[in-house]
């Protein structure tokens, strides 16, 4: 290892360990390196925890000294949790700071790397700077849009059907595919479906992972009219916490029932296309949430796709042809006439999972980016 | 280029160049390697042309001697359109012949490499021999079942839509796409689509390639009642031969009009699904066409699905989520009720065509392969 591009590599990769631990944080790898030896390594664990920055200076104590320090994200400049690192690399008396990319805020972007700037210690910003935002999209979209990162993922058929006519799905995708998907669930911080999910498959939507160690996502069911069964599966509030998103007031009878069990109720306004899905959004992302899996089904699918809330799509196509008339789609919701109004997307990456292949794409002009 | 494996690769290559043209024939290449140095190449071109070991052979003269033959087909046996090449082979004094695959009909397999064996030559059999087989995908179908090669190939949105529910599908893929599509219709022998989609869209169906030099493959509509207007585009048979596939008697009066277009009329007999499509292809393998490009509509590929005669999947995914309740699917047709039922494929290979996908897939238990 010798290059500054493989340093920051270095970095990238001690951030992206700690991916769906840091929440609401953005994940953060540093790495101090001194005459070609690598002198302090860190990363961001955990909210709460010191940043990446403070533990390669503690590794590195004196030898700081004229290093270079290779962080993914701007160093902070403000007091939260822990004294800005903006001060600390200012004081550490390195020759040089090489930045990925800046802090997404743009009320804040920069200012972390004046201070370090006017310490007089060089500073460069951008190396794999696209590496750097992807690996801290959901942050970013934080930053910018107040709202819980959107990702939607479905399994279809290679003819982009989810299920039969009968609503059978068991299973379109094969084993690996289905791990992955419990995989992603341990990353986020909440996992949505309708109530007609709820209805029709009764899921419990908790982690199932192997070692028994997947961290389970809130679980948030839109039910505009609470028409939940109390005995559902994603009721038992003891495996994960549950938000019921509704249209009605608190003090409905229904409501009183839920609350009992433990569900935590979300009232929000109606509009057009029945519950207000931005509305929603900011509330949930007050009440913590940072990113969000949208797992269907095909009518909650095209609400958020109409309403143009998808920031990201990962798409399990599984090596099978269903056919039929009535088989269901990923999609349903409004109809549009021609092909020019489909959401324009750029695929990311292609990869092939056990027997099947995911697809991870993301709008083209994603206004809420 | 030292090793048997390269220098099959390069017979292998050779063959390829010519895929499209050689039909009904497979394609074939060959190479002779002398003490190091190649003395001979060749490929059968086109049928009716010398195979390709008649070309390595003319080209090696008496280098031939003691040289080593690699050949991508087992060297035939009988007396075609030319001579045996076993028989040229083992007068040949070749010390050795590397023989990718043997011929795929069962029933003359193997004949080849005994006459080379008995005159003393040593044969080796099944280098690279899942290639030269893919490479030949055509020819063997062809000889196992006395049918064309079937390829439904359809574009759609990641959401698995070919089309918006007013039918507009112009255009879902990139241009690249779309010539490559061009490409694919230049190597095959015929090109089906039913008649829904000559009313809806009144295609050409021509090879529109830029050079100019695209092979017009002979069109084929399904049309079990002549309902194919006087005016449609497809019966331009200037451009290219049309095959009308009807239920429908040749004394009909509109059929007399379509003969008079210069299309020719296949009468083939119903089924409970319809047009019996098994008697179709032995009918259109009797009139010479090897392979067949099945472009849709929906209906149509339905009923290729459900009579499991599709032998090769060519689907085009394009970077756009369409949505909508009544937005098209690429198969329609008979509902199965669970997901097992489904028609089990292999993903074959996954490519960048501009901005789509391209996935390739073979039916996992091809009973007509």
């Amino acid at each position: 290892m010798k290059t500054d591009r493989e340093y920051m590599q270095l970095a990238l990769d001690l951030a992206a360990s700690a991916k769906g631990h840091t929440n609401p944080n953005p994940v953060v790898g540093a790495v101090l390196v001194k005459n070609g030896i690598i002198v302090g390594t860190g990363l961001h664990r955990k909210a709460g925890e010191p940043h990446a920055e403070v533990h390669a200076f503690n590794m590195a104590g004196s030898h700081a000294e004229g290093a270079t320090l290779y962080v993914t994200l701007e160093p902070c400049s403000h007091y939260g949790k822990t004294p800005p690192c903006a001060n600390l690399v200012k004081d550490s008396k390195v020759a040089r700071v090489v930045v990925a990319t800046t802090d997404p805020n743009p009320s804040v972007a920069g200012r972390g790397i004046n201070i370090i700037r006017e310490a007089g210690i060089e500073v460069e910003v951008g190396l794999l700077e696209s590496e750097a935002r992807k690996l801290n999209e959901r942050f970013i979209h934080n930053m910018l849009t107040s709202r819980p990162f959107v990702i939607s993922k479905f399994a279809m058929t290679l003819d982009g059907k989810i299920a039969t006519h009968t609503g059978h799905s068991k299973w379109i995708t094969s084993e690996a595919a289905r791990l992955k998907v419990h995989e992603l669930r341990h990353e986020v911080d909440a996992i949505l479906v309708g109530i007609g999910t709820v209805l029709a498959d009764n899921p419990s939507l908790t982690t199932r992972l192997p070692d028994q160690k997947g961290k389970n996502p809130i679980r948030i069911i839109l039910d505009s009219d609470l028409n939940i069964p109390l005995e559902s599966q994603v009721l038992q509030t003891s495996d994960a916490p549950t938000i019921i998103v509704c249209s009605l007031d608190k003090d409905h009878p229904k409501a009183t029932k839920l609350v009992e069990k433990g569900v935590q109720l979300l009232s929000v306004s109606k509009n057009d296309n029945g519950l207000n899905l931005e509305e929603m959004l900011e509330k949930l992302y007050e009440m913590g949430i940072t990113d969000l899996l949208v797992e269907g089904g095909a009518e909650i699918n095209a609400s958020f796709l109409r309403a143009n809330l998808i920031n990201k799509f990962q798409v399990y196509i599984a090596p099978k042809v269903l056919g039929g008339r009535k088989s269901k789609s990923p999609f349903t919701g409004t109809d549009v006439d021609t092909m020019d109004e489909a959401l324009q997307l750029d695929f990311d990456s292609i990869e092939q999972v056990g027997e099947d292949l995911l697809i991870t794409a993301y709008p083209k002009t994603g206004d809420n980016k």
